[in-house]
């Protein structure tokens, strides 16, 4: 997942990390769940959330609801990564092991195609031993014309 | 919804209740977002959710793994009512309408189909004035021989 | 599903036979499979197809893909009731039971929600004996600005 | 996907092959559709089926269902090849382009995880072109203590 691993474009690479910055700056979401983008890059994005005590639904094990939280938030940061605005149009999740207080979960997000608006990821959250906790496909739909941050063909020169 | 049309069999309506109860005490997600378990039945649940400034993403409108999560809650209520510890397989989403900060999202939880065990649920996300926000489906899974609560049989006599 | 029953406007109706009737004439794998479009109606659709030999996969029943294609089959009459191009952007199936040769299966389609171009239909299929087999949801796109059958406004009139 | 290029053990690879033989002796629907299971390993599989008129839907173009059938083929073959019964629980597909008469589609299966009983696949089709047609997720489940073919430990000695 590192940049130098898969050698994006450096401009793919730097648009990628100013649509984060702007989305980040609004994202009150993300930041009320602990959760951190570790990493993005063109059509790829690493989150991670420590499982707090908050997460946790009436058996004692961390709420599907916010694994997903967690993978959609990955997925979002890789689909709008180039500067197109971006929504989820929909997601399913395979709910393969439970998580705990105090796991680290890793959601590792990919995409598999990109056909006209239309877009298909792959997010893999893992827990901290390295074991698959879920799987999330999620579909994208850009929104027309719309970018998230300046395209800055020129906005940026003096 | 109500009971009374649905005219689900008293013991089965109380079990479902009690299941409730027992699922709420220790449900810390559920609390921490706000989330309020409307009424549960037989195979069915109701649950509310405010839609507050911390559940907004970058684009200012309600996080979908937000969303997810009110729906996976109100599954989870209903595919354990019948007192067999169920978990979610997995779920799949289609978002259909953003949610707004302000936004009051209910999601309503039915069963369509159970199979030895495994069921298939359905959950329909709308917002104050009725519109859809967001469909659910959600593939549960009962764990063997294992109840939520003492099943009663005399358990509640003196 | 009858038509008395849900009073659907006649002239709904009757574009939704129209549309049926068009797709009809050139719907090779339907009539390959021995599919048979029992009923159409404003956003719904009920399809019919008995399991042949033909249709067993190794272990001796019913291949899923060839449930799902009844299922996709019940789906694209009824997404394309109203008279716009629609296509399948995705399905997903649940298998609940097994199909057998000689079982007839009925796929029965209705729409959930319909938002601008995209819509979510739900299909339960069923056998002879009313057990379901499986649950499939759809996603469909309308293409923009294409009908299937011209739009009759006057054409019918001599 | 070839056998050189991921070194399964030998034993595992043969396994594969003893199971195909087994599925394929009895496989109708494969059959019926001119689907070739070009090779099979250890979790994987690649399927592939030539177009013809009579998988086109009313649209003139290869119905969804028979895509669907042919990836649901590959995965069959991929999440019984290390011979425990495998059923397919549920699968989602995306349909992200169009597939024509004469076109020959190719279903490649990858095990994404398997945990206890359930496994995740993906199956990605391609057409001649290489394009992607449709993305498959499907969710299997083992059957209790069923192989497909006889273990071979000793019964394969005379």
């Amino acid at each position: 997942m590192s940049s130098s691993a898969n050698h994006p474009q450096p401009a793919a690479q730097q648009l990628a990390e100013r649509v984060r910055d702007a989305m980040l700056a609004d994202d009150h979401a993300t930041r009320a769940l602990g959760i951190e983008i570790v990493e993005v890059g063109p059509a790829r994005a690493l989150a991670r959330m420590p499982v707090r005590r908050d997460m946790l639904n009436g058996f004692g094990i961390c709420h599907g609801g916010l694994i997903t939280t967690l993978a959609d938030t990955a997925f979002a940061y890789a689909c709008n990564s180039a500067n197109h605005v971006t929504v989820a149009a929909g997601v399913s999740v395979d709910f393969v092991a439970p998580a705990h207080e105090g796991d680290v979960l890793a959601a590792l997000c990919e995409q598999r195609t990109q056909q006209a608006r239309t877009g298909v990821y792959d997010v893999l959250v893992s827990n901290q031993h390295g074991h698959v906790v879920a799987l999330m496909r999620g579909r994208s739909h850009r929104l027309k014309s719309r970018q998230v941050v300046p395209d800055g063909q020129g906005a940026d020169q003096p």
